[in-house]
This record gives C-alpha cells, structure tokens and sequence, in this order.
C-alpha cells in the first residue's frame, strides 16, 4: 500500500456509513473480525474493466454493480448477506474516479443494509474484486438438490439486464445493468420450499444446466413470452440476477403468494439436457448462455 | 465463467487435497459454506503480476508466493488460517500454467494446513487476489495496542525477501522471495504477550510507523547487524514476511525463551516517529518503505 492508497482508503472508505452490526474490527487493521454462527456463506468475484463493464462506466455505478452481482452468490445459496471485503486494483490514484465510487458503494450499503469489512488498494489495470459474506437460512440451497418433476421457477422476467445494457449511457433510474434487481426479498418466504437455486448470470439455460449437471437430471422449458422481455434471445443472455430454482410441485400454491413476479417455467426431467418447447415444437439454442462477457464482441 | 474456464477448474482445483476441516461446503456451488467460531478473522489480498511479481515467474510459485503473503495478514492479527477463497484473472486458458498454479497451491496447503474452499476465474491481465480466514487466538493483536515503553521484536531477519527476489531466477531452496517465510509457529505461543502486531510487508520503517500511528505512539530503533542481512537498507525493504510486535518488557525473558530467531529491536516511546540510531548517532532514511513494490524500477 502506497502512501496515497493510504490516503485514498482514510479519505472515501473509512468513513462509509456501515447498516450491519457484523463487524467487529472494521478498515484499518490486518484483518478484519467478523461476528458469525456455527457457519458463514462466502463468495468472491471479479468484475473486470473492458468485460464485465464498460471502462468508461460512471464509477458510482461500478461499484453498485459490481457489489450487487458479488452479493447474489449469497441469496442464490440461501443466505442474507451482511458484509464484505472490496479489493481494488486500478491504474492511478485518482481523486475524483475514488470519490465517485465511494458514492455508489455507500448507496449499495444503504439499499442491501450490509457492512464493509476492509479490502485492498493496488495499482494496475482496473478491476473490482469483491468478497461477500453471509448468514445462512435454516436451509442452505445447493445446486445439487433438483429432483425429478420439481417445477422449476425464476423470480422475475429475464431479459431486463440486457435492455439495460443497451441503453447504459442514458444512465436512468430502473435501468437493470447499472443496478441489478436482486430478487433480496424473496429469500426468506421462499427458503422452506426450495430445492436447488442458482442466479442467472450468465444465461437462463447455462445456469439451468449447472443445476442439473449437479443433480443428476435434465429439464424441460415451456417457452412463454410474459417471462422475458424480448422474445426466445433471452433465455442465452446473461446478467439479469434473477434466480433460478427448483421446488416440489405440492408447494405450488404457496411459491405464487409469496411474489407475482414469480414465473413457473418448466419441470425437472429425467433426461440428460436442458430443453426448451414453444408451444408443441422444441427449440434449438446455438448457445446456452454469455460463456464470456465481453462487451468488445456486443 | 465459460466452459473453459470450467474445465480449468474442474481440472486443476476441484483435485486438490485440503488439510483443514473448516469447509462444509466447497468448490462447485454459488458459495463455500466454512465453519467458524463466534468471529472469523478474514482478510484479502491482490497480487498483481509486474508489480508483486515478475510476469515469467514459475507459476508454481506465484501460487505458493501469492498465498503465503495472503495469510501472513491472518497470523498477524493473532489468527491461525484456515481456508481462502482464490480469484484467478488470467489472460488466456493454458492448462501448463494452471497445471504449475495447482502444483504451488497443492504444496502451499500441505504445508500450511488449510483448505481451499472456492474461487472464480476471469479472463485478463494476471492478477491473483486471495481471502483468507482464520480462527482468532484468544488476543486478537490489533495495530493500535502499542504500549509506552513496550519492548519492540522481530520474530527473525529482515532482509531475506530481498535477497531472495535478486535470485529469483535460479530457483534454489531456501528462497525467502519464491517461498516466504512466515513465523506460523510462534504465533501461538507469544500470543499471551504481544500488544500490538502487524507483518512486515512493506518495509520495517513503514510497517512499524503504522503500529505507532494507530497507537499514537512512536518508536526507537537500536539498529544491530544481527538482526538484518544486509545493513541498514533492509530496514526499509518490503517482503520479509515476520511480524513485528510490542509487548511489555516484563515478558521479555519468555519471549527469548519461546525462540532464539526472535530479536528486540527496541522501544516504544511518547514521540511522534519512528527513529533509528546506530551506536549513538540517528540515521536518517531517504524512504521509510517500498512504498509501491515495483520489479520496473528495480
């Protein structure tokens, strides 16, 4: 750490206003100390400059962002987040890019009522790695718990985090790419009656098949236009932070009360693929998801 | 994550063999779920290739190197590591490099008893960002302990990080730079008597000022040969890895007893610096550390 990421960290992190009460040593020491039960949630991901946002992104949202997309790990394995370490790499020390960005982190932290533990600063080409943690549910969601004929769900339309994407520079409210919508108050009601979960980050069909490859079976899509936005293309685009999940089809009624938003798509088969049908004809995808990306290649 | 990435992953890190029982959930799900006491010491750590280190080091150990460096923030606080998430940015999938990148993994967990519980991989420049967590101690060392009149220790010789870092090349045993050391063992047992603690990552000046800083303290320094490699320029070299901690003189014969590579530097004092005096003349120092540990201008 330089004397001026010292400065940087003194100057726009130290004074973030926490919502969590889960730390007990905060920024400023070697580690930080985090209050836990038996077991803690925790994941880390990277947002790169150039591929997982536009480098000429506002910093605000940058950090909302990339803070949003890190905590959906923890709702999609059936945890509430309550904190998380921010690790920092970016080519110069810039006051205004930093002054920016502790802007967008402090709203996050308004919005999700989490804490930041600390993190680090280092000089090189930009890119946010985010740690998150978490408190677990009575039960904890694991890709691979779908059994057969369970319905499979998603907690809002797909396609939205696309749409935003294409419009980012108009910077809007309700825009989903710079502020992805975590479906945060559903995963509480829906936890006793889930199966297996994942969020859809990289694409509805790739993230589906992660969660049959893990259990042992295959799916079945009905196609529907009121759960996606644009047509068929968005059950392969990625980035909408949805979650996708599996349940009994005895707790049907109980899944609808919880949220209208919530969308039955299909049900878990015996097979060993993910198939997609509109109307009576099946549907044949040339990809199952965004495998890298890149907004050089949109 | 693309397919490559995936088969990376299943390849190289799904294989390895932990050591520690701290995981209840591991690689392959949203999140690691890791067992833990009332708190959890966590911290992370970026290693950035060209900056920490050289673009053609053996990946091996890159991995080794980037790890220890990790938990050295955990054994500084007082903590025993456990477990660490590892996020890997690299510029394209070679399954030579990641072969090598597992091997140093392997044996850095072997030799350090502890468990790797997830990660991501991305695509970009050579970056490895590594969260550790571990189990505190009963004393937590936080920075701002230091006591007036505190006796001041280094658990070993400074000045064999940079040593190791002009010989990187020949990959010899016993390399400090490749391989640091860090003084797992004595972190147990000199916990009932350290007031303050940090690594010396940074250089023994910087590091050190840090401790007075958070203690509002200050710190004199009886420089002797025995304790550095080289002379007085390892006090303001970054990379040795040993801690550097206070504690009240009273306690000064166990300390000795518990190792004899544990040197007392000096004291803590009511000033506002840290100064450094040989026999009975102050040395002054141009740069109190590697303020930006840069191989470029080396």
């Amino acid at each position: 750490m330089t004397v001026q990421e010292n400065h940087l960290i003194q100057k726009y992190f130290n004074s973030l206003k926490n919502e969590a009460s889960s730390i007990s040593i905060g920024i400023g020491d070697d580690c930080a100390e985090i209050k836990s039960k038996d077991t803690f949630l925790t994941s880390v991901d990277t947002s790169l400059s150039g591929t997982h946002f536009p480098e000429d992104l506002d910093p605000f949202y940058i950090a909302y962002r990339s803070l949003v997309i890190a905590s959906s790990d923890i709702y999609a394995m059936g945890g509430i987040p309550h904190s998380f370490l921010l690790s920092i790499t970016h080519p110069n020390p810039d006051d205004e890019w930093f002054k920016k960005f502790s802007c967008g982190t402090q709203e996050f932290i308004n919005d999700y009522k989490v804490s930041i533990a600390g993190g680090d600063l280092t000089q090189g080409p930009l890119s946010i790695s985010v740690t998150f943690f978490g408190d677990p549910l009575p039960r904890v969601l694991k890709r691979s718990n779908a059994k057969l004929n369970d319905h499979i769900y998603i907690t809002g339309k797909i396609g939205e985090g696309y749409q935003g994407l294409t419009k980012f520079m108009d910077y809007k409210p309700g825009n989903n790419f710079l502020k992805p919508k975590v479906p945060k108050e559903l995963v509480e009601p829906l936890n006793p009656f889930i199966n297996a979960c994942i969020d859809i980050s990289d694409g509805l069909l790739i993230d589906l098949e992660r969660i049959c490859n893990a259990s042992g079976v295959g799916a079945q899509i009905k196609y529907d236009k009121s759960f996606v936005v644009e047509g068929l293309a968005d059950l392969v685009r990625g980035d909408d932070y949805q979650l996708c999940f599996t349940a009994n089809s005895n707790h049907h009624e109980q899944i609808k009360k919880i949220s209208q938003d919530i969308f039955c798509i299909g049900e878990i088969t015996s097979s060993n693929k993910v198939s997609v049908f509109d109307g009576g004809k099946e549907i044949n995808f040339k990809t199952k998801g965004w495998e890298s990306f890149s907004l050089k290649n949109s």
